[in-house]
């Protein structure tokens, strides 16, 4: 993903505190021939493990988990952070600390949308600390489905989510790697 | 779009006061390979107003709009409800009253991303009292850009919205018109 790389050493800039702005291209502003091919790489990366749908997290998980189930020809299910009027009473939630907004999140998913037998492919905009992921995994689970992969466009590898994620036990892969920040700057792998 | 009304016919439902449950296929859950034909629809019928950007607000017009954008190979620029930490001080804003939540929902968009000379092509979920498109409108011309089309998944005719619109002057198209309910039953044109 070397046009990913390119777009984050152009447009991204770090903010402090580890926050990294990429709303040129990915959460305010999105390129969408570059969210596609993200979304294409990570369906080719995850194909062998036969999801039956994506799961993100609104909002801006939305754009490449989207692209993701295109490129594999499953639903996209997009956990809400409100409960809007058109929801019905069978839910499942689970809180996550914000990284960005402080305090808690609640995510919450219609029963509907996600059964047992499910094999999730879990998809997000940023892998940092992995308290998003983690809480889309616990929903996944108390559908009674199966977390089969775990797919993000940019991971902060220096908030140490993977390793927080290990004890899920499933395949993770992120299109680009920050390693750090210096400054304004943001290195990659 | 017979495969939008088919969708609509199967999966959605009146919930009551006008309020219509898409939740299967657009706005919880995402069938890609439908709202995909529904962005490459609407490209289809405004391309020849050469769009250089679509607009649209978060949550659920990202995935049509996202389509759309795709299909005519401009970006996306998705407003804001809240202002993420990762927003400079340099926003364009605008306010709406929101049907489905109650109370006014304000809309921003950082000032980077639209600009004099843009030509906008707005793209929501639902065209209902038109207040959310009319905002983006706003939106677009506090920024000097232009607004050259409004497109829509789902039109509520009975909500008036069209009428609202008329005084922007540009074309509207929505892909599926409802155009009452009865009980739980949604009425399509």
């Amino acid at each position: 993903m070397e046009a990913l790389k390119e777009a984050i050493r152009r447009y991204g800039r770090h903010l402090g505190n580890g926050i990294i702005k990429v709303d040129a291209f990915l959460n305010h502003q999105i390129d969408p021939a570059l969210i596609a091919a993200c979304g294409q790489e990570l369906a080719r990366r995850f194909r062998h493990l036969e999801p039956t749908k994506v799961l993100t997290a609104e909002i801006s998980g939305i754009g490449p988990a989207l692209m993701t189930a295109y490129a594999l020809g499953v639903p996209l299910v997009f956990a809400r952070k409100h409960k809007p009027l058109t929801m019905g009473d069978d839910v499942f939630f689970a809180t996550a600390p914000s990284h960005t907004k402080g305090g808690d999140v609640t995510l919450l998913v219609a029963a509907d949308y996600l059964r047992p037998g499910d094999r999730v492919l879990i998809v997000d905009d940023f892998l940092a600390t992995g308290a998003t992921i983690l809480a889309l995994a616990r929903l996944a689970q108390a559908a009674g489905a199966r977390v089969v992969g775990i797919g993000a466009v940019i991971e902060k590898r220096f908030e140490g989510g993977r390793d927080r994620l290990r004890s899920l036990n499933v395949p993770i892969e992120s299109l680009a790697v920050v390693t750090g920040v210096e400054g304004d700057r943001i290195l990659l792998e």
